[in-house]
């Protein structure tokens, strides 16, 4: 199964030297999730060829413009490419009355369900699950209501060793088996041992999302030993009593964060217009944590069960 | 004095081929207008060097999303760019409660008075107007009230012929001369017949946008003899019916209506997402109006004086 990331833009507030605002496309197997949605992002979908058609879920962390002004003309943009499945959006009181007065005044009728959900940034809460994965969201430290979002495999199953298997057994055993029980007979002895029938289950991947946010070292107390963690670095180190007065982050409280909860990659993000060349973010958070990435348009970042 | 269109987008609703949705600058003198402002305008103003700071107004036709979802982003920028002077914005009942319904969610409050002027599309109405020129809104036709604008030069002064100037020459007979009047003594007397020291005015500019609008020839009695029109042209006369239909133009209604509101020259644009190459529509229109261009991005139509 798949699990990538697409970075469509990472920019902060004002656009600079190219760069477009906060997004991201999320892959987990059938699920095709948006990360906030900056203005523009309509058209780094098109250029990346991302299937915007299998959108599912959108999940927006909170309603400064560069999270989620690109949202309305993706709204529109499905309507008018015939989409009749439902959309779901996530997100902070007030984005709900935002998008429904802007389609009152267009006098537009969307095609297909738009279902909003309120996430509240109080605390840790589980905001959607399927049968593969759980997405929740968690408090971040910023100037108005921000949540991060924690995407999280389940769980997965014993892997069963195919050529083992002998050619009449019982459908019901191979679920016995991916739990990681025994097969027994009527007595309860062991007929066939699980260990010699199976092999421990894949990694249950995990991406957590931290938008903006001040230095909040909380964050570990909602996840741990995560796969890949996005922190935002608005900053460089020089700019850090700035990034604590705007409740932003520097390469350093990113780092130390990724540290915190045992992150195995960091992705840093939301680069200040002030800076030309992001290549001095990515040489000073890995100070504090080695294995630091940018999130550059274009990139896709895989994790591999 | 200038008189100049930069084009910055001329898509309709939906984005293709790297096309943006519409947005025009025009400047005429000291006057930096705004027309229309779909997504991902502010980049667009990044991408072509547009004096952004100096924007004074900005005039939107209607409220479907590929005309006014870059306003927002635009007006966070400005803020954040340390902006102190007045924005006026004129656009159609609903645009200011959209823009306030996301600055209260925002928790941003703008360094600089944002006016909103509400225009009506019921008739042709000045809604502005500086020593140089006047801006008119008009009705047009289309699923929801939509207005187009007419900027326009007032009429220019009588041009003096320094060189013929005496040198003790009042100052208040520059006056009388520019306004087309002799010089005459106490008695009535004239001593600088007017015809001798000035040449006629030079020509004042007129330029019309008509955003989206069906086929509306009652364009004509809102004015004539025009610089320059601006029609949409969504469709291709293959889709007449369809142009009907969602109160949309083709090329033939465009170049109709430049010829009866005697136009110099036509521009079209917003061209539907079906068409790969807009290369057809000036051929077609042109078989209707001669003098037709097409409204591409990063264009600059200059309007001589």
């Amino acid at each position: 199964m798949s699990f990538k990331l697409l970075i469509l833009g990472s920019n902060s507030s004002l656009p600079a030297y190219g760069r477009h605002h906060t997004s991201q496309w999320l892959t987990i197997g059938r699920s095709h999730f948006m990360i906030d949605c900056g203005e523009g992002t309509q058209y780094q979908l098109l250029k990346y060829k991302t299937p915007v058609a299998k959108l599912n879920r959108v999940f927006i962390s909170h309603l400064h413009g560069d999270h989620y002004l690109g949202l309305m003309g993706i709204i529109y943009s499905l309507h008018l490419s015939g989409r009749t499945s439902e959309l779901t959006i996530y997100g902070p009181r007030g984005l709900d009355e935002i998008i429904t007065t802007q389609l009152k005044y267009s006098g537009s009728t969307i095609n297909y369900p738009l279902t909003f959900v309120e996430v509240s940034a109080e605390s840790k809460t589980l905001i959607y699950e399927n049968e593969e994965l759980t997405v929740h969201a968690f408090p971040l430290l910023h100037r108005i209501p921000c949540t991060g979002f924690l995407f999280a495999e389940k769980p997965k199953p014993r892997r069963i060793k195919g050529a083992l298997i002998p050619k009449d057994f019982p459908i019901e055993n191979f679920e016995k088996l991916k739990k990681g029980e025994d097969i027994t007979d009527a007595d309860g002895k062991v007929i066939f041992a699980n260990k010699h029938l199976t092999l421990p289950p894949k990694h249950a991947r995990s991406y957590a999302f931290c938008s903006d946010t001040g230095w909040f070292p909380t964050i570990s107390e909602y996840f741990h030993s995560i796969d890949l963690i996005y922190h935002e670095t608005t900053f460089l180190e020089e700019k850090e009593k700035w990034a604590r007065q705007t409740f932003h982050s520097t390469t350093k409280d990113a780092g130390l964060i990724a540290k915190q909860v045992k992150a195995k990659q960091l992705l840093i993000g939301h680069f200040s217009a002030r800076y030309k060349s992001i290549e001095p973010f990515v040489e000073e958070t890995k100070q504090y944590f080695k294995n630091s990435m940018a999130a550059e348009e274009g990139k896709i970042f895989t994790i591999k069960d």
